[in-house]
């Protein structure tokens, strides 16, 4: 219950995706959403020619242009405010989410290398978007040497650091283009980046700091550490990274007149401190209280959750202090393909009379799919599927790890196959909720974010096997209307952002109730994928990790090597 | 070498398949095939209602009408002798080969049940075809019964007597209908029955007499077992299935004026002792001496060789003294799903994109996905599959198996899933190989026959898997050729079938010579297959007997079960 204000006041929040940033207009006093736009980075993600350049980037680079970021605060934010109809003035703060680990190397001024003449074609003066994959070799060795010289943070983030974070990033800097590195005064996260250009200050958010930045306990890996790495790495903490950090919910600072300029609103307003698209998402569904685990499931899913206490989970993405709210500790789980697996299965295994007769129903073809596979009794496919298309993030922590069907036969049906997908990624889940609750983190409740909470037929499985209700967010556009919350918190006109998200979070509570004879027949199927998942995860049976080691092999000698993307983290919000 | 002969004598083939019966005309000095002619029966298979009849049929039932396989003599082969431009009086023999095990119910002068006027509405008066299943009932009690009594003969069938032989069959008919149990005074394999029309005279052959009526050592199962098995079964042997045993090669009489009037040949030239598709095949191409495996490979996947002595191989289908070939013991191996888990892939699995490729590419879906799959590397795909959609009728003999699927990830296509299919069936070939090899009775030359011998890839890597050049026949009808062969024999042109195959049989030696880096790369992925195979199949891990128990139990509270058809033993030639 919120009271009436006698003058509304309003906040922005700007959620960066992959490919585009979304500004909603949001008011404060309830969250209600009055406004939004989008607009698209004119060079979206680079991955094979520089803009205005011929340069050929490696396979599995992804990079991005920071003036893209800026032209959505020039462009979305404006025209949002207009669809809303509201006079900017009474707007009192704005608060962006960003992907992550997505990296800017900047001047000591905040100019992003790739705007100077003399690095304009040099890649690696570039943002590293959180998909490029190229730094796998360098995360190899950082995962060993971390594990040789037993460091305590490896265990803050289930045995794995990724590829896709700071640290192997900033190496691979290093390593191939020094003079880059040694021209970069900072390597930011674009979500401080862009809070930077906002407020001309920068502030390191807690959250990426944690999450991407192994900062645990005040500190990051040390001195020695990194020389081991490399003699050259050893600075890598102190020169480039290292700065003040600022907590999720602050105002890093306040509208600078430039950016008062592109966005048409008030100089001075609060900027809170950056944030990630995923974090933002549980004060948008208002489940921050610990025990709330909010799933924002999309091409694959991530999980956050708040706890009082530090436990290591066994395969968590991170446990960070003050990583999703200030005060509780922050824990990220993740399943590195959900809606990818459904959405390879429909590009590359469905045949062309179910392709037909969807368009024919008017559906989509994961829509028919859902529609014949909704009529089936539980485990009359008879099948059993592994969810590791993608390896395995979740408690496994090996992306070596591949997909697997079993029970296939001249009668099994595409609808059949991917049903059994749909419930391998709901055991998958399941087996997240045990080690959390084995560990000491229990989850009472489930909250659903992220574009596959459409299907119906998903969600309900998902309850059936987790047996517990599900609660879904009441909001299209999640992340930036969680970013609106924080913008209320850092401009002062909630104390923080737990009472926020209990006044603008917009949930719909147990829309899914667990069915308790689907759970009971689920039971008996999650036992088979236990069994099936500890055989092939566990060492008894290693065949998916020879079976690519042959295929390295193998594709080593060959030009068609099939790509193998194995490592996408971050969730298509 | 053949020399000509002054006046050249010819012979007839005529192949009963499923859906139609093929006669050619072959020169008996070298096996030249000189013309032939196909009718497809006019009932094709009975599954739904009797002809002329509203009965309606339960599920699993395939029936045949008798009369179907006259038109067969009537039509295909006068219209072989014209497209052949021969005299029909040089033609000095006639043989048949059948599907198997697929049964008549007779009076005793041979006349099937369904054609008399109190029978015709009767479902189990007409011809059993071999894949009718619907006595997997009485089968599962007849092998309980044998292993419980301990009967010497269930080694003999590597453990399990099918639901589709003479006993199960003849059990159905006695237990649903008994009136037509009583009616019949025999039970006659449709490879006798069709002898019988040409001949006038009921010989039992020695092949499907061994194989497919558990005729051992000269006796058939005891008065005892039979009266365990039903009271009113005791007299089965005696009553309806006892008869002259004729051995293959033999001539079972004489063309009688009946039939020379139907086929237009000479009264009174010989017809051989009946056949069955699958072991006629052998002396087609050449390869009945001891160690020379034959295998005719389409929708499932039949093996037979010779050998000296007698060996229990695991799981091989049966060891029959003169199965194939007089004076030696012919054995009998099978894979319960080839060609049909291609089919069931290209049906089921694959996207509309590639099958318009390969229609813009003027190919078949099954060659255009091969094209692609002949383009990569040993284990590029990074897969390994089990080939048990249908079951494994092989070493581990058990129904209930299904297929299985390792390693799929976002970057899997459909040529990779489909080559994975390919080699998982040679893998099946291989287990085959090495138990025939490991029980004492060594395969020494790999022969193919059947519609999967065009494809090229598939041979190659079936050479490499098994490290065997292959041999291919060098006929498009194997198995009338093979009929032909026995139809010399029984006029008396040759002394023996292995005389006659060595002039008459036509094979292509080696065709496909094993690569010695493939066997080496082919090694690797065979040992994480029989690793699988051993895993699923052996006991460790019953998932594939919980989930079709699962399905069952499920199926039954919803009326759209899948069906299963896991039985389908015969090749389609």
């Amino acid at each position: 219950m919120t009271s009436i204000q006698p003058q509304e006041q309003y906040v922005i929040g700007v959620d960066y995706g992959t490919l585009s940033g979304r500004a909603v207009v949001v008011r404060v006093s309830d969250g209600a959403e009055l406004g939004s736009a989008v607009h698209e980075y004119p060079h979206a993600v680079v991955t094979e020619t520089l803009p205005g350049s011929d340069t050929l980037l490696p396979p599995d680079w992804a990079l991005q242009v920071p003036q893209d970021y800026v032209e959505v605060l020039q462009k979305a934010v404006p025209e949002a405010l207009r669809s809303a109809g509201i006079n900017p003035a009474d707007v009192i703060g704005l608060a962006t989410d960003f992907t992550a680990c997505t990296m800017v190397p900047v001047k000591a001024d905040g100019t992003p290398l790739n705007e100077l003449p003399e690095f304009a074609t040099r890649p690696h003066a570039f943002v590293k978007l959180w998909r490029h994959h190229a730094a796998q070799g360098q995360a190899v060795r950082i995962n060993a040497l971390a594990e040789e010289r037993g460091e305590t943070w490896l265990g803050r983030y289930g045995g794995l650091i990724s590829s896709e974070w700071e640290f192997a990033k900033g190496l691979q800097i290093l390593e191939e283009d020094p003079e880059v590195y040694a021209a970069m005064d900072h390597w930011v996260e674009a979500a401080d980046w862009i809070v930077w250009q906002l407020t001309d200050t920068y502030v390191r958010n807690a959250c990426t700091a944690g999450y991407k930045g192994i900062y645990q306990d005040g500190t990051y890996p040390s001195e020695e550490y990194l020389a081991a790495l490399n003699p050259d790495f050893a600075g890598f903490v102190s020169d480039k990274l290292d700065h003040t950090i600022g907590q999720l919910g602050s105002a890093a600072g306040t509208l600078s007149p430039r950016a008062a300029e592109w966005t048409g609103l008030p100089a001075g307003i609060a900027i809170a401190v950056g944030n990630v698209d995923a974090h933002v998402t549980a004060p948008a569904a208002n489940a921050v209280q610990p025990g709330q685990m909010v799933a924002i499931m999309g091409t694959s899913t991530c999980h956050v959750m708040n706890a009082e206490e530090l436990s290591e989970v066994p395969g968590m993405c991170g446990a960070v202090q003050g990583g999703i709210v200030e005060g509780l500790w922050g824990y990220e789980a993740g399943q590195s393909g959900v809606g990818d697996i459904f959405g390879w299965f429909v590009n590359n295994c469905v045949p062309p009379r179910y392709v037909e007769a969807a368009a024919e129903a008017g559906l989509g073809v994961h829509e028919y799919l859902t529609e014949l596979a909704s009529a089936q009794a539980i485990g009359q496919h008879g099948l059993v599927a592994l969810d590791w298309h993608s390896g395995n993030r979740s408690v496994l922590v090996d992306h070596e790890l591949s997909g697997v069907f079993v029970g296939q036969t001249l009668a099994t049906r595409p609808q059949d196959m991917y049903r059994a997908l749909l419930e391998a990624t709901a055991f998958g889940t399941r087996t997240i909720i045990e080690a959390f609750n084995a560990s000491g983190v229990p989850v009472t409740e489930f909250v659903v974010a992220g574009g596959l909470l459409k299907n119906p037929l998903l969600m309900q499985i998902y309850s059936d096997v987790i047996n517990l209700p599900l609660s879904v967010i009441d909001s299209q556009q999640g992340p930036a209307l969680g970013s609106a919350i924080h913008a209320a918190v850092a401009a002062g006109a909630y104390p923080d952002v737990r009472t926020a998200a209990a006044a603008m979070g917009r949930v719909r509570r147990g829309v899914y109730q667990p069915i308790p004879e689907n759970v009971q027949a689920y039971d008996a199927l999650f036992k088979e994928y236990k069994t099936l998942h500890d055989y092939f995860g566990r060492g008894a049976n290693d065949v998916m990790h020879r079976l690519k080691a042959i295929q390295r092999a193998s594709s080593a000698g060959r030009s068609a090597a099939p790509a193998d993307n194995t490592e996408e983290m971050e969730p298509a919000l």
